[in-house]
């Protein structure tokens, strides 16, 4: 590998400055030679392409700023093809959040039967990126963010040859915590991860090789998690910040149900402002409202990602992989989020030896779930999609999945290309 | 073995002539000595030995019926010990019952967080039979109808070396159904059948070796399941009837309410005109009423599983046995439900090497309840049985299981001498 | 299934007329219309088809004997399709053994390199009958006896969808020595029996469903098995007989050579023996020369298997079945030799919790090389037969590979479409 | 962890100045204390402690060099124990070559009869320090090169709770075989290693990321490995050079025999002459004989565990570890030989997803030889010892074992106090 070419997949997104940033910083380790920004917005990737040519400027970056509308040019030859998309963007986002509410189900962009619809709008546009990519760029790795990442990187490592790295922030979240709470650098935090995207839990936290003391578990849980800090102590293990829809999922709902406006709907008021910023052709600075945003640590998990690949640095980070038996009690199809190696090799998954007791039994049924939405996605399938939402533990229940199924459907029409309807 | 001394542990129960009239039907093969019978009630106890006494002479049994209220005795050298207890009596049911509803949540004597109640009094009382057995009747055989039968049979196997069948008529179930609804008869009727005690699925049905049609399926199905036709029809598969909970929990759970009684509180009412009857001196039929009282198949599967040991005769049966890989994405020590073979030789069960695809994440959910809740009963763990309900697909929700636990153990206070108050 | 049509592909072997006589000694139990006879050596088959009908008569059998050179007219239909076949002839089994014994390695016709290329001639005709039964008689079952048994069972059943029961007399060997010992009955004796073809061990023996005394142990394997009494002492289970040839081999060997004959060379001599007798018009009786001939068992066991299919009998016997998870530590493709249930419905393998401490490595090494073997044997792939042989625990040495290979290839040349010459 | 205290147990082994050269070399990242030699042998003891003092000053290093006869004193607080000891000496390894000779059967120190003996004598030494490692040094690490490390280090993880890394630098042979015959550095080198210790297979190498060509693929085997260069090309795979015993087997043991003596006795030539050297007041170099001696690697290995360790710096390596699913055909207590990530958390295994298709059943055969051999040697069973040569393909002859048991066992009297004679 010499220059590294570095492609941006919905590159519109306005998470894609804070990519170009994290690439300045590193810039002594990664020369990368060419960003290519590509989007099915015109409007968007123009003013995004705008902007980071302006934010490049101002941060000192040499580096090659193109854009383009054309997929296949995107790919072809790409280092990375970086994915942050988001098929049918915020306005179908909202439904997935109000079609389940309307049920008093959890109403959320990844979890419950609003992340199954978001499943099956986008896997069939990643399915696609995917198998252009073993062609026009097969020794090239897929970094993908676009959520559910789980469900989309099972979608791609099942049904094509792609090099795919389905990645989550919150792999690095205990990390995030304990510097946050404890003011102790990332480097010397370490744990077990184990389980599947949104559905995993943190257990055995060290601080330099030893186990944190039990004042510093319950900093590090009490200041950052979902969750209510009892419920983390009865479980003496942490879950995902998403296990609130799980734990909490009555209350949850009614504070959902109690606010305004969905986080979609927040994201879309916020997205004018942000982007209006992005427009101002005077402008090269990283919009305020941006950090409103949420995603924090995205960049960060991809970047280091392309530095332990392309620098071929051993580096233990937490990956979407398929299982293949590391995790015994699922499936060896089923995409698992755990400790990886990865090096200029690729992904060499951990094994999981262990998992706490009282949560392999919940990461079951929703990689059953997990499995049968996806096969649903890729063959248009909608006995699948109704079987999906039955195991899945936040709907289970038959009448709801006969009334949510047509209307869910009826309501993505447009981005299911894959259904008859 | 010679003739067959049969012990009834928990004889004062109203099935009791029932085991005494299969085992006259089969008296030719099945050449039983002495019944004993054996209560901590010694007024039902009474009443029943004095029926049976007169229920087996119109039967024209020759068979010594006996009665004691001292265990050991009842154990010593007993070829098979029949187990139907009720500790705390059907006025504890009524409180597994009542107590989840409250908070609207399935209330039920085998399902839900009153099934784990029941557990929790009823494992320390089967595991003290067991360890009476290893010493008293060390090549005699339990079998086992105490419910919830899949979590007394995991902590017999677990915690005990005694022999152990753990039995649930619904092994039997699709051969009644084919039999009301198709006229065939038992032994023509085959199927897979896999999963937990009332969390299992049954798939291939065959009629003499033939896969059933789609109508007899339907008429299977539609006729005798009490989950909805359309959603057999959706699964490919019939789910055991306790499945309607799991998919029909706010339709059962209203229905529940709506009733001026729990079925408690009626086979309470049930109870007293049936032991009315029972206390009759010149009574020697069994009680009208008793068709009422539901568990068709018990005495059918119980005395069909000491002729396979006693006769040695190879028998197809669903028996409740430890894992030990049969159902590969299931702990070792967890007892499942599945077809086994059953001879002299005892119990082997057969590998699943199939299980329908949407039903493995549900039932691995509710085996880590359940491995939680042995556990919890055994060790008297107040932290892991609040984990078992968190792990519970019908109750999960942290709130409800801080205000469950101590309101179900203190309501249980008396029945549960491995917990501290 | 109304009457039956049982086909004997293979008939002109001298085991024919045990089959006759067993189908003769259980006809109030199966009702079989027609016997049809199928071979390609018209000579034999004439012969056989003679003597078949002067025996079924002496029987006072009323069965339609039929006799065909055209495999289709025997396939069509038939409700159960016996094969005892063997591809080259007793000339080709002579050179299985006598190659491998010129280097002094076991020379045999189911072990080491001469099994594997009775194995490379036998599947390419076996998986002819197989997909032509998928066609001719979908509902039927394939009852293979042909050597190696689990190499062409697993072949079947991994290329094809055909009903195959690969079995081997060794499934009741421990009965046959109970019985020849110490005069106990079949069905008094039990035993848990655990791995390959010709590659098993047996142990927890039972009579009356308790353990033999050790005298009993003692008596049945030291007068019945081909391996040292002081051996099975201390494996303190029962190897089968082939495993001789890894336990004693050096002294096996010596044996061998210093024979005049081996058994294939004294095996033609009988069959002209046997050949002559049932060529006689005159002659209606087993020639008394069979009883040399070894096999005892076949027949008992392969119409015992018709009984419990045909009459729907819940009957544990053992039968070469894909793994998929009964030995959990061999590969769901792997064809293993375990006790199964057999019914109507067809063969259910049971669940192998246990196995010897002394002899999984082995038992895993020796279905590595048959993995290959078959793979081999279905692709005409020569790197594959190589890999097999060295995978081989009898062969492994690199330099004796290189040197049977290509001698055990060119000897078999005529019966290998399958390979390039 | 603060300043390091290195403990040597075995330290008058001639490899000592080996580890403190490496230590020296890394001596910015690694502040070592205190390097603490023990032996029981006091002569050599004190000759290696003076060499090791002279040698330090030579390097420049600033350490306190302190021997001890007392292992209390020296587990005390080591954060590193590194074991290289030889029970019984050379002496002792002599006839575990010469005693199989004899039978014609491989005879060396790690492989076969010869290297189950080595571990009869050291698992109880090894045991005893790991025991006192859990009192005196609960959180330092045990690094054993030891062999037969497999062995020990499964003794060592079943029968105690130390920290152990199982250590050989056969996990860094493919580095270093590019290095020889490509000129390329060790961390451009990567590959999928599965196996056991001396009896792995090495696939999938690549450089910087990329499939070594066919023709790297030959020169890295064709000018290193020790097994025919025609074999490798069979298997597509790089067998440890220990296969040669396995694969040429009889050719090997011919050459052994060939040889005027047994390359126990020839140590014991060589280690004279590096003795004589070491014990020389004047010299402070490590002697020329050191280089024939062979061994080369393992100071590499053990000291970069120690950075990964102590730095906390995420690294690849080859280790020894309890298997837990990592492989998943073989025991969870089994120790294999595989990928890890090693960092100051520990040792966390790489799941191995794919093993070659020929190899598999030669390493469970050898597994199921090692786990008997385990046993044998902590409990001083005889019987398993019997079993364990049963198992190993190397052995399996019932009267070899018969001869070779007793036999070894006598000629190791003195060093086996677990066993009773």
């Amino acid at each position: 590998m010499s220059d590294i070419k570095f492609t941006i997949v919905g590159a519109g997104s306005s998470y894609t400055p804070e990519l170009l940033e994290e690439l300045s910083q590193r810039r002594e380790e990664l020369p990368v030679r060419e960003i290519m920004l590509y989007d099915i917005n015109e409007e968007r990737l123009d003013i995004m392409a705008g902007f980071c040519k302006r934010f490049a400027k101002h941060l000192g970056m040499e580096v090659d700023i193109k854009s383009t509308l054309d997929l296949d040019k995107a790919l072809y030859g790409a280092d990375f093809v970086d994915t942050q998309i988001r098929v049918g963007g915020n306005r179908q986002r909202v439904l997935d959040e109000k079609i389940p509410l309307k049920y008093h189900l959890v109403g959320q962009e990844t979890t419950g039967a609003g992340g199954m619809m978001k499943a099956m709008r986008t896997i069939p546009v990643m399915l696609d990126v995917a198998r252009k990519m073993e062609e026009l760029s097969p020794t090239g790795w897929l970094i993908n963010y676009t959520n559910p990442t789980g469900l989309v990187t099972e979608a791609v490592t099942r049904y094509t040859k792609a090099n795919i790295a389905g990645f989550c922030s919150g792999g690095i979240f205990p990390k995030m915590w304990a510097k946050r709470s404890l003011g102790i650098s990332y480097d010397r935090v370490q744990y077990d991860y184990a389980g599947l995207n949104h559905m995993n839990f943190i257990s055995n936290i060290t601080i330099d090789g030893r186990p944190v003391t039990e004042d510093e578990f319950l900093k590090i849980a009490g200041e950052n998690t979902d969750v209510d800090l009892e419920l983390v102590k009865l479980l003496g293990v942490i879950p995902s910040p998403y296990l609130q829809y799980y734990y909490h999922t009555t209350e949850k709902v009614n504070k959902i149900l109690s606010r305004p406006r969905t986080r979609g709907e927040e994201v879309m008021l916020l997205e004018k402002e942000v982007y209006d910023a992005y427009a101002d052709q005077n402008n090269f600075l990283k919009p305020a409202a941006l950090s409103k945003r949420g995603g924090g640590g995205y960049s960060e998990v991809a970047i280091g990602f392309v530095n332990a690949i392309y620098n071929n640095i051993d580096t233990a980070m937490v990956v979407n992989v398929p299982n293949n038996g590391a995790i015994k009690f699922l499936p060896d199809t089923a995409v698992v989020e755990i400790g990886c190696l990865v090096n200029k090799r690729g992904i060499s998954p951990l094994n999981v030896a262990n998992i706490p007791e009282m949560c392999w039994g919940l990461i079951s049924a929703v990689k059953n779930y997990e499995q049968l939405a996806v096969e649903s996605a890729v063959e248009g399938n909608v006995r699948k999609a109704k079987l999906a939402l039955l195991a899945h533990p936040l709907v289970r229940e038959y009448d709801l999945v006969e009334k949510l199924i047509p209307e869910l459907l009826e309501a993505n029409k447009m981005y299911l290309p894959q259904f008859k309807f």
